[in-house]
């Protein structure tokens, strides 16, 4: 951390904190300008952290130098991290398929979609039991009765199940249930929640918040890594900004910046990330031919009769012809479909 | 909702529209222009909610008309709501102050700052007991230690406390010792603690998700309303944007637009809307001439000494001068401090 | 256009609105409902933008139904544009490739950078003689002098010469060397300039502005063709958001939303795009993949030398390096390298 | 500057970067941590401002550590600036208002408008004579007619004029009539401009851009102020972010925040700012609490008829009202109507 002193900062301020910080233990490295005083800081982040420097008189402002994580990053481990789910490896040279609706709704459609999903190539069915909605008067989800739906789907299919936890109390049903605990962009700041599904050990699809900044949502992912949980995917779902034609807008640069900054799997969600079903298939290629280790997308059997963002969803047709078209293009990064 | 067809719609997929709606129990108004058809549904807004009407051929897209709350508005309750918290009322002529440190970090910090704040003449202590924070190596917070200090601190002062809860499982033990409910920016989507706070009937301060809409926030306050509790009160705390001088971007606005679509009161937190303390002053002044029930400050005896946010927190002399000019020009809107 | 008038609005009120409406020459469609009536205008959109309806009492908002523009619609002309500059076809199957450095700084500069994306196999010469920057003491462009290297450079090469205009005056010099006016971000809505550029007959390539909306883009594309001129080019160059860890946001979505939407041609710059050389050649590959028409590249002999934008450059050989990469997934796409 | 080089740099890199920047005629403050070297340069800003330095090897990032602007900044002058315009003062005690229509339509809303204007207590009117639209098929204003109009309106009131300069062409002839030049929103970084109206000496008002940050906003005054003109009036009218409610979001912080690091008098536009007319009033009152020196109000005779954003106009009745209460609390913040 460097601390950037005013130009009006007197010699006695700038002693004052000097005082401050070797008396909690740090180094300090002095910079004298024509015009500013610098001062550098050696030694633990942790106690920088806990000082308010910027409350100090004569100091104008501080500069974080180094991140604040540790667990996810490439200085910390410099080998891409290969997580293995009951035999499928998510980071491998195989990308991974996650498809299927966005909400479980019953026995029928599950069935069918994961049917589908399996048939066009997917290894992992998604869809919602518990769903997040922005008014309590919208559908809610079958809960545990959707469950117990995608477990069935499993065991029919050999698929394995992705699927959304949404507070402490379901963590352990939902692991009783699903092969990947997904948290959601609503909750990846619901810090206890991260560390309640990093004790569960479980492998986790953190989503991006809306409007979480890359390093945020690496410090989120160092929560459930501090646990000791180390299989973490990170998915990429579109962030919020001023654009409106899009439901989000997908951040595909993302990737590659976590692809160089941390050594965890990445995964793109273009269903989500642009709400509008006839993006998803070229988002979809992008996303691969820009290092994406894999996708979640959005399938039903009818969207038209979908009961949750049926107007990002694919139809079967559209979701065979994304299969071909993604497979064409992960040959040309040197992937595979599996 | 309004669906406009596409240019190109077939007789046959307007037909199909009209038949899916109506199938589905809601009336439809036909208004066919030169160049497009446009469909008008009349009937239940949770019934629209349901169709998945952009997968439909032949549709553009889809125009909601109305809003999807109810309870929090203004045309559902044109009468101002006013909380009576143990006697202070929230909505009310007079301004109501909540101030204190960021974190309760010790019993003698904690009553040293209630004793500034009261005496200045706050009616609200604030203080968190659990703090989100994003890094796993910060403070966290002193859990139900702190929650002890506060209602001892109230015990001595007669303040009253608002303080954060972070999950369904401490909405209990927060609720057994504070007087109104803060749910935190981060949680502001947190749909199961919305529900939880509604069932607890305990006052709500609904603190804006930092990339929430006001529609958003609306429906927010719906959750908790939809579970019976009526006592919520918004807090703006400013949004993200792409401005980095200021931590957030306090949006003052939203105060005037919550005024004139709901009936609940509306707090504005300037300390974490700026992120700095030589902010504070002059937005706390500018939040309650432009309508502002209420003010939520960050308070310290000593901020250069604070384990969180010392940067954005007043010193007692600051926040004494800033309840000075703010009665002054609460005078000028015809409100008055307590 | 769709007025919704109010709950509370008075049948005097809403005649008064079918008044106003009727007397400017638009026919009007009524729909009332339990709560609220609609009323649906439909004539000529140009009347109805003129129609200050929002202000009239008792109406609560107003929707518009149709876009405001028509040259650069699909709807419009249902053909993708070719556009045929000096025999290299942009919009075809071929993938056009634009690249150089950033600024134009020096005769030895521009003719070695020219050399090497011609033989790496670039089509186009870009480089700035005018440059907008941030200061007023940064570096500012050679001007005619690097008007005239470029056309030298082209001389030498065979590339063709895109460069910025950015201001009237110098519409005719910028003419008389390049082959491609460039409108850069900061200049997107400025009107003037889009006329004049419009009204030069020259081929134009429009970056998106920092803050536009893909609808605000599509009505600066109109202004260039209202005057006639039917060569425009998109260029994605990236959006201001909250994330700061890339210097824009690169939106690949509004590549596959503009080809939904539009006819004309669109090129994507992940130079300026994400601000980090590490990100350009990921990103150059995903935006072919998501169906970009070509590239923007900042190419430097030396950009550790560059006077301008040198962090994002590519050195010769990562250029090399991209151009084969970027072969290879056009190829999966059904596009090709020329 | 800062340079934070890679933990994995070399010693070789380091000195080479040394070396790059010392030969440059900067000096250098070396500081070896633990894990990373950081090096400190001391030197003109200007030197550094040209040397692409994260395009070196081993440089991770580099961190400015000062502005970029001079003339601006309250470190430069250290008293607030009062600009004289033929009597009256902008930033001394007294607020401006400066009010009047959208845009100039016909002669006798605009003698009426500034009739209204001027009764109600404004000192400048407003009104555009060249309209910046975002659509070629809106209305683009009067023009010259338009501005000799202003004059004559000026003429009979004695209102001083306040109207936009769009272009390089129209600066003699807008300052041949008006009082003080506006840029607009869209022109803030239009660089050519500003130096024109730099030249000009004229007073200018400066619009914030949409998406424009502070530190942007400075450097686009000081593009003007380095021109000689010294004459700098800023002008807040809402930047653009997610929120969809209110048509810009009102930063009323920049207020604060340019009253803390510039001496340049401050206005405020809430009429742009919120979109909304019912937000207009409270929005202008939290302006001035909040340290603005002034106002810019759009008023219409009568909104219903505007040719151009009569959506967000007030009524004299509402104008006279905002007058008076604006007026009350500029008494409780230390300031005067005038």
């Amino acid at each position: 951390m460097i601390i950037v002193m005013s130009p009006t900062a007197t010699q006695k301020e700038i002693e004052h904190v000097i005082a401050r910080v070797t008396g909690a233990g740090l180094k300090v490295h002095l910079s004298e300008g024509k015009i500013r005083t610098i001062i550098g800081l050696i030694g633990e982040k942790k106690m920088m952290a806990q000082l308010p420097l910027e409350a100090l008189a004569g100091v104008e402002k501080t500069i974080s130098v180094t991140a604040g994580y540790k667990l996810v990053s490439s200085e910390f481990k410099n080998e891409d991290t290969v997580i293995d789910i009951g035999g499928v490896l998510v980071g491998a040279q195989n990308l991974v398929i996650m498809a299927g609706p966005c909400a479980v709704e019953s026995r029928a459609q599950l069935l069918e979609s994961a049917r589908i999903v399996k048939e066009a190539g997917a290894q992992f069915l998604r869809g919602g039991a518990y769903k997040p909605r922005t008014s309590p008067y919208s559908f809610q989800g079958l809960e545990e009765k959707g469950l117990e739906m995608l477990a069935e789907a499993r065991a029919v299919t050999g698929l394995k199940v992705v699927t959304e936890v949404v507070d402490i109390q379901s963590v352990s049903v939902v692991s009783a249930y699903a092969d990947v605990l997904q948290i959601g962009a609503r909750n990846m700041q619901n810090f206890q929640l991260l560390k309640a599904v990093g004790k569960s050990g479980m492998p986790v699809l953190l989503k991006r918040g809306i409007a979480a900044t890359i390093n945020e949502w690496l410090h989120a992912a160092e929560y459930i890594m501090s646990e000791g949980n180390y299989n973490v995917m990170f998915c990429e779902r579109g962030i919020r900004t001023f654009e409106d034609y899009t439901r989000n807008t997908l951040d595909l640069s993302a990737v590659a910046a976590l692809k160089n900054i941390s050594h965890l799997p990445v995964i793109v969600d273009p269903s989500h990330g642009t709400g509008l079903w006839k993006l998803v298939r070229p988002m979809a290629k992008a996303a691969i031919a820009g290092g994406a280790d894999g996708l979640m997308i959005e399938v039903h059997p009818n969207p038209a009769e979908a009961l949750s963002d049926g107007n990002q969803s694919l139809t079967p047709e559209n979701f065979h012809m994304l299969m071909n078209e993604v497979g064409t293009v992960a040959s040309a990064v040197g992937r595979r479909m599996a």
